[in-house]
């Protein structure tokens, strides 16, 4: 049987090859070539002693095929025509050098956009998880795909699903918030976007990431199954189910003591056997090799890559070290069962058929793409502009003409918009004879284009990250002489330590980087009104300063576009809509601890002098306008385990300019088997109402969305009273009731119902 | 027959009774009375929904009998004849007015010394720790037990055996530091001196409360199985079995959503099936009705009892709340079986059996006791003495003539010395007209003592805690005029935020109290030679300090003769010898994290920008003389996974004064199923050594000192490698070795070795 045959089924196909495969070619299906990258190998301190013999080159690499072929875009700086061309000549060598002529799968990252040279840079994740926003974050990772496919790539590691449990870890940036559901809904909506733009979307970090100790970066993670399933699992469910993703990385951390890519009850016993998935599990890059390097779970290279292989890592990521010769040698000396490694090279094969990499005369084509479009800057700009959230205001904004002071590092650094996995920060720091690749207007730039009635002076005031106070007097003065001070603070992302969020930029608190914090308090001692604004990776105590601000803004690392975006908010031409993904505190100490928790999670007065109430809750946002919520009702007081309520509310546009309102579900279960959180969110929708317009907004609440993990450790939906409520943050909920689930305990299955769908109907006047 | 008969047979008289029993008077027997008390319970927030009828009075509660009477001594501030006498009406009141006229187990706490007007107030327990001197421990724990038996109390509830998790804790000053073995090993020790006297040691609190989120103080607890056994459990395991404690206290936690007060796997499962515990679990105050006001787990009064019952807490306290009538209509109705009501009851009436409350014409004993005895404060002395923590000295120490100033708000306010649990801070604060009960000198006053020739100058600088600047000047310039400026801050012990440390009193992150950063920053600022003394009950970070001081004391609220050993330490007259059961960390944010992590729970260059290395490791402590280990030998090679290994290492005092030193044994797992820590102490011994003096130090390691949670969740023993260290300190081990344990993975039972002997021969020279 011919397996490049397309009229044949894919499964007889795959079966056909693997027929035909020596153990050899099987195992490098499993491995992975850097191209170009042969050094870093070598020079990543924790790898030197499996892979003391340096870097393999390509040609080696690839001699009995290869599964995958890393970053070729992303490593150095590349056009996009000249990538995609390397792209060709990579695939092709390994098609016409090697015995069955497999091509690669390519993958590239495209956290904030196709990680590449001069393609756009979109805000990064916790933006969008501000938008609340499903259906555009579907739009954007479309974009995201459309472009990384006419290169010439077919896999993407995004998006990142980890639930942020701590505010402090440097990856916050790159995650979609503190809640499950939202994380799930909004990961879910880019995995379709990817998807259907013929990219495979990675799930990451499978699994608990986020919950590493004290929030460093690859620390232990101290949980049990309960917090693990109700918390950090679903957003991972969600996207494989009602996304469509088909590959999943496992994660660096260990959990309470095994790591995640040797944990087979993890990515075997559930991510295939509980949930069905039958996609691929690729590693982190080098994660397999931290088993015995950093883990010390593993002897040598060969039983490290057996125990990764054998829990259900089926891809060795970013370069073969554990999936080589020596896991050859344990298949033949019988040590590894020839099944095991069949297993996924089944699983990869597949892919490669359904990418067309395994059709009689494929050849890798190369077609032009314009990766920083007017289509994509106009997707980057509407996320960046619906993601910006204003936290507080006393009626200063919008801001017209007059004096206004612009001062702060963030105010006219343009790369402090971009996220840490960027392409201009992530890779081109290395770089530093190239400029960005794409225009990006400082928040200065676009105010000064935004208000051509406004005398504007800029001060700098101090550096992110230096504790350098040479430039406080300067901005204090311009601040003294101005009529409003737009004081811009926050981050600077970059990899392990080159910035203050990040992938290993880690903060020890939650007090503004730097000596920021000290130049708010010496603009906020000055008459004149400041607004604070705060573009950070992750969010930041802000007690010492809410008080005295005259309003303040947080927007997340919002992109190529955000200084538009944020002027605009500024100037009042976008009516601000934005909600928060994440608390933001009032002290820089007291974490972890986020939204979620059970009664003695929050304040117990009189129980510890400690109050972790945040200073704006989690999915607080102000606007232009103001919205009235009243008249909740349920479709029934009670309905069975397996029913389902409507609970509709309505939200009337009460204020004089039209705005989009973000409309929050929570729920409350009042006594349960377990703990269970305060408020929990449930459902959300984003409505459009025109002054004085009035809707009624009804969700559709299935009995499934009060299931938790019981005393069983089984996901169940437990008979008895559950609160709702709906309102305009997690803290402020005008509308509530409640109803009874009767009738038995029930048991999940995986076809439970994830989602809560919203609709919206207009109310005549 | 008849139960009052102490000549027949324990079990027997119990089962006899048990038959005689009324529903109403078992269940009676379950609960408790405060008296004198009654309107706490009303007062407490989280219990006014359960408890709305208010406090019951003593007559009503205890109609039908009573388990426990609380606290008659530790209530409001009386002698100890009058408490005695009180505690003797109200047992006659029980015998001669109940039908059945049981007596009451009369409990009281004793953390820090008897808890009760006027009695000793020994160091906290974090400064036993320091000591590493189990048979110090238990010479006091005798002397406590000696006095409450003497005044009539039968059970005490200490020690707490929480392993430290995150110095924020306020209940950090009440364990016994971060170590497993060290907690174990202590506690242990206090158990059998306690249980000695006469007097049920209960231990608290089971368990996991240590690692509540973010160190508040009930927060929840997100831990798994493997840490839970490999870190939170082992002492309590300890010291029932090593120590013969006779009760246990359920925590107020959860534990991944399951509170600990209903945790049937770990109050039955583990506590009785697996480790045999017969003794009766007690809940902690409230604890049981915090299921449903607080965790939300149970519907009303009856369930909430029924629950707690179930799961193995046998006696609730402080008061009857939900083991009352709702329990027994819960019987009455079939709901609760009768026979989970017998299997408490029995476990109770044995012990009172064991106490001689139910032999024939019992009286309750009313002897002279002398609370504050000579012998008492000898001890209390000694182990201040050894608790001492010399952390760095340039040379300064001790210290001789000369102009002295002794600064800093804990230098003259011997209440700071003082844990939180003591009575003088934990109830007299209620009653400001008493005095402290017991006489507690200064440190200054000490040091007046201690050096006469000195000219001491003393400024309190600034409050403990109050943001209160105005002292800094007097106390900076007294410094500046001075030869030497000692600088002693730290903390106030207090309940519920009256303090820096204590039960509720958590810190945010780990910066000192108040504005005491700063006073020493211009301290140290001066051109004197500052001695820093921290006197304190969690460890501060000091590394802004640590570069600039002549020399760092650190003393765990060293109790009512704190004073004296420390002035002895700064003087010389007491060669310091203790070594710390808590890192000191360098930075006041990134926490929670212990010296017991893997690879990846350290510092890791490379891959986060944070480094959680302390600036005094575990273990840490140096003296006025030195010591030199050489020459670690071991028995063999290798052996089996039942064998036992001899690890020996010559000490010599290689300095000019005669000392004690602590000699530490680690392990490191070079390779396991799961990941294992960096370093974990195995053994410890003190030797006391004479200027020149040397000694051979033999361990004896059993193979069962290196098992651990395996994969299975069973404990086990794996072959392979393990290294062994010892030296002065978890980060200063100067010998080391390793060998193999051969043969196959060995599964270990209740029966395993938990210790690791020493023994210490001479040497001659």
């Amino acid at each position: 049987m011919n397996w490049r045959d397309s009229s044949l089924p894919l499964d007889e196909r795959v079966e056909a090859l693997l027929g035909e495969m020596t153990l050899e070619e099987k195992i490098a299906q499993l491995g992975s070539s850097w191209p170009g990258n042969e050094e870093l190998n070598g020079n990543v301190a924790p790898m030197q002693d499996v892979f003391a013999r340096g870097g393999v080159p390509f040609e080696q690499a690839r001699a009995n095929g290869i599964g995958h072929v890393t970053r070729v875009f992303g490593t150095a700086p590349v056009s996009a025509a000249d990538g995609a061309a390397r792209v060709a000549a990579l695939q092709r060598e390994i098609v016409e050098q090697t015995r069955l002529g497999i091509p690669a799968i390519v993958h590239e990252e495209c956290l904030t956009g196709f990680t590449t040279y001069g393609a756009t840079v979109y805000p990064t994740s916790l933006a969008w998880a501000a938008t609340f926003d499903p259906g555009l974050v579907e739009r954007m990772a479309g974009a995201i795909g459309d472009d990384m496919r006419r290169a010439g790539a077919h896999q993407g590691l995004s998006p990142v699903l980890d639930v942020v449990r701590d505010y402090r870890w440097g990856r916050v940036e790159e995650t979609l918030g503190e809640d499950p559901y939202l994380v799930g809904r909004l990961g879910s909506a880019y995995v379709r976007g990817l998807e259907h733009a013929g990219i495979i979307a990675t799930l990451k970090h499978f699994a608990g990431y986020s919950a590493s100790r004290a929030a460093r970066n690859h620390a232990p993670v101290s949980i049990g199954w309960r917090e693990l399933g109700d918390v950090i699992l679903p957003p991972f469910e969600m996207a494989i189910r009602d996304g469509g993703a088909r590959s999943v990385m496992a994660a660096y951390v260990d959990l309470d003591g095994v790591p995640a890519s040797a944990h087979e009850r993890l990515l075997t016993g559930i991510l295939r056997d509980e949930w069905g998935f039958d996609g691929v599990v690729v590693s982190d890059y080098w994660s397999i090799a931290f088993l015995k390097t950093m883990h010390g779970i593993a002897e040598d290279v060969g039983q490290t890559g057996a125990l990764a292989l054998a829990a259900g890592v089926d891809v060795e990521l970013p370069d073969t070290l554990c999936y080589g010769k020596e896991l050859v040698d344990l298949v033949r000396s019988g040590e590894v069962d020839e099944s095991v490694v069949d297993r996924s090279v089944r699983r990869l094969l597949r892919q490669k058929a359904e990418l067309g990499l395994l059709d009689e005369g494929w050849v890798p084509e190369v077609s032009e793409v314009d990766l920083d479009s007017p289509r994509n800057r106009a997707i980057a700009r509407e996320v960046a502009e619906k993601s910006v959230v204003l936290l507080a205001n006393t009626g200063v904004l919008p801001v017209g003409a007059g004096k206004i002071a612009v001062v702060g590092p963030c105010a006219d650094d343009p790369l402090a918009f971009l996220g840490c996995y960027s392409y201009p920060n992530h890779v081109l720091p290395r770089y530093p004879e190239l400029g960005r690749g794409v225009a990006v207007p400082s928040l200065l730039a676009a105010l000064r284009a935004e208000l051509p009635d406004a005398e504007i002076v800029a001060h700098q005031g101090c550096p992110i990250r230096e504790e350098d106070r040479s430039g406080f007097a300067d901005a204090v003065a311009a601040t003294q002489e101005a009529d409003l001070c737009v004081a811009v603070v926050g981050d600077r992302a970059g990899m392990f330590g080159e910035g203050t969020s990040g992938e290993g930029c880690d903060a020890a608190d939650l007090s503004l980087p730097g000596v920021q914090d000290e130049l708010l308090s010496e603009l906020l001692a000055t008459p004149t009104p400041v607004v604070v604004v705060v573009v950070s990776g992750r969010p930041y105590a802000l007690g010492a300063h809410a008080d005295r601000a005259a309003a303040l803004v947080q927007a997340f690392l919002p992109g190529e576009e955000g200084g538009g975006a944020l002027a605009g908010v500024l100037s009042g031409r976008v009516t601000p809509t934005g909600k928060l993904p994440v608390q933001v505190p009032r002290l820089a100490g007291g974490s972890p601890g986020t939204y979620l928790h059970p009664p003695l999670g929050g304040n117990s007065e009189g129980i510890s002098n400690l109050d972790p109430t945040p200073l704006f809750p989690f999915g607080h946002g102000i606007s232009y306008t103001r919205y009235e919520y009243s008249d909740l009702r349920l479709s029934a007081p009670e309905i069975p385990t397996d029913g389902e309520v409507a609970v509709s509310v309505q939200v009337a546009n009460a204020g004089d300019r039209a705005g989009e309102e973000i409309v929050q579900l929570y729920l409350h279960d009042v006594c349960a088997q377990v703990t269970r959180p305060v408020r929990q969110l449930a459902g959300f929708v984003r409505v459009a109402l025109a002054p004085g317009e009035r809707a009624r907004v009804t969700f559709a609440l299935h009995a499934d969305r009060t299931s938790f993990i019981g005393l069983n450790l089984r996901r169940i939906v437990e008979p008895g009273t559950v609160e709702v409520f709906v309102g305009p943050s997690s803290a402020d909920l005008p509308c509530s009731a409640s109803f009874d689930l009767t009738g038995p305990v029930r048991e999940l299955t995986r076809d439970r119902v994830l989602t809560t769908p919203a609709t919206v109907a207009p109310i005549a006047s």
